[in-house]
């Protein structure tokens, strides 16, 4: 029993957590509720249920289906499912004519056609475009042409019952529409904002720390274990999950597709851009991955050269961090980025540059320099590398 | 016209580049063709209709809706469908019983129900472990409820529909279940263990293909010209893929554990190791990433120096290579892995030590050498810890 009790906190725990974590939540789940109950209406009110019959039904299933966290996937599933059921629909009206024509072979001849449409439609959800963007469409589209093609061999009354499972279609699909546009919408296009925003954020975030890290001296070796406890999570795993943002970038940028203009965007949401600087801030971020490798060999005394270096790889990163700040505050606002931006990274490849005048103006003196000194070379390459990747992120906010 | 023509034609190419890349999809196809013609013998034959009525229906529904690409899809969904039917039924006869002893306000408690269990299920969709593996059980759970409790306010057969309801749905997916594991299955399993082998030889290949470029001396440039065209994607571009696949393998890890044994695997699936490796492999093709970026700095005219630590980073680099070959060797064969496996990474690990010794014994002699030298150094660098990362995957494999 106490088990049961711990897993029960446990859930509650997590419960409130998930709530807290994103408040959208809570209101999705009770906008799913709201839609639920107002499409049963039809059931309930007599009336209304005497003029729509069994087919009530399909608002329901219409409603579960079809409504998504963010606006972007119900307008999306909305749109595919009416209009899949329009063309299936006439296309089975169409097949259930020839099959009748054919009179004895009509079971035959709705069978066969089945087949061939189920198949030849299953065949093009392959099609990476058509899975991007219409995948649930061609599934509607394989089952309202089998309901109609199939149903007709029996029902007479065929055309009525069309009409009414497509008028209770459009009224759940507009339920969703409606709800999710005007009730706390959550847009996927400012969803995919904020994930590239934040994002950028932790690249940042990322120098920063690693440059304050380059900058203790190993002498002070106490006050750097203490606070590598503290920000271990805070900046060093952090940007792990850059490197995965990819599948829901593309699903926000897919959804953003199907928006209509909202908030700061008008009429088109740039997602193209967008999935642009994703692609390359996790480029980015796989240099990051390299470089923080780079962290835990640090020698243990560091020479006048060593010490130049890792001063100027400290300017480079701290520099770095400044104008990726400034890039992210500027795609934030959606404005075009302050000159203090441009500053910063100027900053950063003036100091790259500098790092080869160190290199060329100094001699090693004794033969074990070298592999001393590797590591903090290493440091200074890589992150001459993201100096580049940052100045390429900064073309692309441009726009 | 001409230009509705050359569409088509594209159209047409790309149809045949689709099945050619994997025939299995073709069978796909074919196979819900035949699952849905199956099922609409129900509609079709007079007595089987007479028995089940407009059920009929949720047979066809089922089978559009379950039918996966992969057994492990197929089953998930279909488990998923079954049980959450089960519940969500029998819940929504409970509610109705509730309903109706408060007699007069049955509509308003049959409401008030339907909105907080579809509100609270729908939250629970944002659990991570839910959404992982039950998000589609739980769509169809909300979806029931409500169709049970709703359309028990005003039919009276309430049981014999039910009783339909479930009969056809099991027929559906039981159709499915036999059609995708018996006809020419595709196993999530074995899909992915064949990506995992896949992306360790795709990190082989770069890896030789570097070794390989390393190797061709600045000397004779217009060979290197020449074969970096064709290799250029054959080996440059082919990692890519494998930084990208982590969305791909977790989907089908998620279907690999609804899968029965099948092929090599005896009861259980290891997926989770794969998971564990397909982490480590994408670590290291993060590497190779930054490797990549050296190709193109490679030095104009090589000192001695240079020379050495080149041929040092090409034996690593192929040396490495052959140990990540027998590696998914072992894996698509699933022994172990053989010895010379173990023996090509030791020897890499051993050139990775003499690259240590080089730098030791080794003086620079000219003030500019430095700068000339670091890309070289660079290179060795991120070659030591890819040598670190496949001697990880090494451990892993050994399971």
């Amino acid at each position: 029993l106490g088990r049961f009790k711990g897993k029960v906190m446990e859930i509650a725990k997590q419960t409130k957590k998930i709530g807290e974590d994103d408040p959208r939540r809570i209101v999705h789940a009770i906008k799913v509720g709201l839609a639920l109950t107002f499409v049963s209406l039809f059931y309930y009110i007599r009336p209304l249920y005497d003029g729509f019959g069994q087919a009530g039904m399909w608002a329901i299933l219409t409603v579960v289906v079809v409504f998504e966290f963010t606006v972007g996937g119900t307008l999306s599933k909305s749109i595919n499912r009416g209009c899949a059921t329009l063309i299936a629909g006439a296309l089975g009206v169409g097949a259930e004519y020839l099959a009748n024509l054919c009179g004895e072979g009509q079971a035959f001849v709705l069978g066969v056609l089945v087949f061939i449409l189920a198949a030849i439609a299953t065949f093009t959800r392959f099609f990476p475009k058509v899975k991007q963007r219409y995948d649930y469409g061609v599934t509607i589209f394989i089952l309202t042409f089998s309901l109609v093609a199939v149903s007709g061999s029996q029902a007479t009354t065929n055309l009525q019952i069309a009409y009414q499972r497509l008028s209770t279609i459009l009224i759940g699909g507009a339920t969703c529409m409606i709800i999710s546009i005007f009730i706390c919408p959550v847009w996927a296009g400012q969803d995919l904002h904020n994930l590239i925003t934040g994002n950028v954020e932790k690249l940042a975030t990322f120098l920063e720390g690693f440059g304050g890290e380059l900058f203790s001296s190993p002498g002070d070796e106490s006050s750097v274990v203490q606070c590598k406890d503290d920000k271990e999570k805070s900046y060093l795993q952090i940007y792990k999950s850059v490197l995965n943002s990819k599948a829901t970038e593309e699903s926000l940028a897919n959804f953003a597709w199907w928006e209509i203009g909202h908030g700061g965007f008008k009429f088109h949401h740039p997602w193209k851009q967008y999935l642009k600087i994703g692609v390359l801030v996790r480029d980015c971020a796989c240099h990051i991955e390299v470089l923080s490798r780079c962290i835990n060999t640090k020698p243990q005394v560091a020479s006048e050269f060593q010490l130049k270096i890792q001063s100027t790889c400290k300017n480079m990163s701290i520099e770095c961090s400044k104008g990726l700040k400034e890039l992210s505050f500027a795609v934030k606002n959606m404005t075009f980025p302050s000159p203090a931006a441009k500053i910063h990274i100027q900053n950063s490849a003036a100091t790259a540059d500098g790092f080869k005048n160190i290199l060329e103006n100094s001699s090693l003196s004794t033969k074990t320099d070298l592999q001393e000194v590797m590591p903090v070379l290493v440091t200074a390459s890589i992150l001459i590398d993201i100096i580049r990747c940052v100045e390429e992120i900064s073309v692309s906010v441009d726009e």
